[in-house]
């Protein structure tokens, strides 16, 4: 056969399992969104039967021999950049997928099961004893696995490279060092500052069918395709389905708290958007689907943060605003509204911290973990350890391991490397934000015009056509000519915090 | 292997394709009434991964050598009498499944595809002739299917018994010709009535948002369970999901139709408590699916026409519905509107026709298929003798195709032998009422009071919990004590539109 045919067959198979997760990405969402609550343990049947058949394609000995033939063919020079680039991702999650004994992978899925179950009591009851031991075997599972994926490699960079491809501890430590100290710097100005924010200004009711219109202009605005997607309501909002034609994104509303739906839509649309733009000569190859977690979460937060909470985007925005709410926000003041939506607070939880203080919760997740997996800390330690960094770092005392190391929910599924790739895309994408001002030096007035699309199409062209094309930090470096650097994202947020906190 | 192990692989190999067939049915639930618009390429290539899956377990070659060694065991009759049951009808799937060649599914499947597209081109030009050689084309080929299956029975006896198990020609012309001139008899005397019907009293605007309410208050009166289950809309209301816990209904509004919308949401509410209520003790097996297309029917037009457009019924409702419609039906009539919801008008359009003409529309089809399967007649000659049939049977003048044979997809996909187990389904249900005014002879009582609640459980118990345990002529006989029967649904229709149309 030659390698074109051996190739064609790659991607045949590739094509087919897209299909599947296409299938599986659908019964997720509608877990989600739409299912009766009686249909939870049927509904458990048709997942495990789903991820049963990824795995067997994922690990079928046809796809490996294919790719021992091609990549030691004496014409595998032959095949184009893409085609390589496309033999290579497949190879990645070839090894990725067989290197783990199925023992390991049944093992973990039913001790993430038990684990959330147990993490939900403890949350309840502030009892971190009650999980310490679930966590233990946990952390000892993933030791193993990173050891069944790379013998020769520290297990945390296993894990870190397995999230975000190419990044490792020595480029974490040295982002995150920089990356914490400048925060505490900007922090302690802004708690010197003597502005006043008023987050009780912006909690007016808004009733839902009014926030539901208010999300429509939103996802109008920033370019989301509703032709191609959906906004329903979820517990905790996500981007799913199918995927391609078909990308789904959620929210919830609370009525007392307008800001919180529209940002979430905000984001979850920056994370569709990136869905529904990869290149559409790519699908059903891997290069078709996006570049990393990392990547993923520089557009969520492009969309929420850079472009969403900017003064010029509520310039075009705050009419709407103040029009779709009837009255109720007549008298809201433009400058107090913008300081009420960009608040600098440091808090306990991290899913409702501000855009600042953020990254010292996920920069403290990330020296636990990795000190965790290299047993320089004990699980019983996590406690003690978690409430003197939260004090170091964001001043705040924990007096409940409910709102302290309980409150996040990855753990217990293993995933340790997972959450220092939101701070990196915040890294990624005020570095993104750079090349813009560069490229596009009119950008700021387009968006006080309402001009989103211009940014968009940016975008559009710059990350998420290329799909899979790169590993993140070789993307980073195409876009904005430097590798993963801190500097940017500090410059942006000392500007946008010392002209809203006048420091 | 012992024959209990063999037919436990039987029944694993035939849960597992349940459980595909649960993704099948929410994949296709959603298309019709979730998916965006721009997916429909897409999702074809989701639905056709699923139906390569199904086709693939359903011809299983390890099935067929099961099966075969099952029925040729000296133990077989140790089965016990539900193990028999299960694996006759894996059999009989089995059967269906490896007889016909995949050529001739493959075939029909694009034929189907296209012949639908012309059907729709040659409905809105009234074009007959660029319909008929599609017809032809897949009366052809639904020929050769049924030969496939029984090459020593007659085609459209094969064809006949595959929508509904054990019916023939014989049966049905025995029983069409009964019902046929009993109801022209009774169309007849309704229209020597002096009593004066006026549908519009009912067609005054009641918007979406009350009607979603009377839908809520419908539902919980007839009892289908809306935790194991949801109503959405749908351009064309029908049954479906992934079964047992999650069986979902649709409808669509009209705010000038309440009507429509009430009366489709009775009749998918009793598709859906029939697939509700089976037996939780069958799930995963042959006999946990409903017994057939009739049976379903008979149980959809139970709740739609017997109860829900009975006078019983509306004694209790009608208080509801005038609130419900804030003041707009407060001067309505009781009997000018339930003889506005039960007027007798024969009319052109099958799925537009009331309880007693409807039968008509059903028989006329019956007819034509026959003779046409049968050679008797040509598609050529079907305007032709439709026109006829429906000036002597209805007495309407058929004046386009497009409102004539034109009218129905039914035929585009080959599906004949389906519509005449909608009028079996009418047949079925009279004598399940007859039963009833036996058992419970205060059944109209209750459904005064507002407790259809009682009738609910009667039909879970005889007809939903009872599955696929019998062929549908074995179970309307357990229950009614004769194998299927005019007279009943004569003897129904006689003396409700008696009373109604003071005959």
């Amino acid at each position: 056969m030659s390698i074109q045919e051996l190739y064609d067959q790659v991607l045949e198979m590739y094509r087919e399992k897209t299909v599947l997760n296409q299938v599986a990405g659908l019964v997720g969402w509608d877990y989600e969104t739409m299912m009766p609550n009686k249909a939870v343990e049927q509904r458990g049947g048709m997942m495990a039967f789903l991820s049963k058949l990824e795995h067997q394609m994922s690990t079928d000995p046809k796809l490996g021999e294919l790719l021992d033939s091609i990549e030691g063919s004496d014409d595998y020079s032959g095949l184009s950049d893409i085609e390589r680039r496309n033999i290579l991702l497949v190879r990645r999650t070839y090894d990725k997928s067989t290197k783990i004994p199925v023992e390991l992978v049944v093992e973990r899925s039913k001790l993430s099961a038990t684990a959330i179950d147990v993490w939900q009591k403890a949350k309840e009851n502030n009892d971190w004893k009650l999980f310490e031991p679930y966590l233990e075997k946990m952390v000892a599972l993933m030791k193993k696995t990173a050891h069944h994926l790379d013998a020769e490699k520290d297990p945390y960079n296993v894990l870190l490279d397995f999230f975000e491809p190419g990044m490792d501890m020595d480029q974490y430590d040295t982002l995150f060092a920089e990356l914490r100290d400048g925060t505490i710097d900007l922090i302690n100005k802004i708690n010197n500052s003597s502005v006043e924010v008023n987050r009780d200004l912006i909690s007016k009711k808004v009733s839902t069918p009014i926030q539901e219109k208010l999300m429509d202009e939103l996802i109008s605005v920033i370019g989301y395709d509703m032709n191609g997607g959906r906004l329903d309501v979820a517990a905790h909002p996500f981007t799913g389905g199918p995927g391609y034609d078909d990308v789904r994104i959620t929210t919830r509303y609370d009525e007392y708290d307008f800001a919180s739906s529209f940002f979430s839509v905000a984001h979850e649309g920056g994370h569709g958007i990136y869905e529904q733009f990869v290149s559409p000569d790519y699908r059903y190859q891997p290069i078709g689907e996006a570049c990393s977690m990392g990547m993923h979460e520089s557009q969520s937060r492009f969309f929420e943060n850079i472009i969403c909470r900017s003064p010029g985007f509520w310039k075009f925005f705050f009419p709407k605003f103040k029009e779709s709410t009837a009255g109720i926000y007549d008298d809201l003041d433009f400058d107090k509204f913008l300081r009420a939506i960009n608040v600098v607070r440091s808090s306990k939880i991290r899913v409702e911290a501000d855009e600042v203080t953020y990254n010292l919760h996920i920069i403290l997740r990330y020296e636990i973990e990795r000190d965790l997996i290299n047993d320089r800390i004990k699980v019983s330690e996590i406690p003690e350890v978690w409430n003197r960094m939260t004090k170091e770092y964001l001043g705040i005392d924990i007096e409940s391991d409910s709102e302290g190391a309980l409150q996040d929910i990855h753990w217990c599924d293993g995933a340790f490397g997972y959450f220092p790739t939101y701070s990196l895309g915040n890294i990624y994408g005020a570095q993104f934000l750079n090349t813009l001002e560069k490229e596009m030096p009119d950008w700021e007035d387009k968006v006080k015009n309402g001009d989103i699309k211009s940014i968009r199409l940016w975008l559009n062209e710059k990350v998420h056509h290329e799909g899979n094309l790169y590993d993140p930090a070789d993307l980073v470096e195409k876009i904005a000519g430097e590798k993963p650097n801190v500097k940017y994202l500090l410059n942006y947020l000392n500007n946008k915090y010392s002209s809203l906190y006048k420091l």
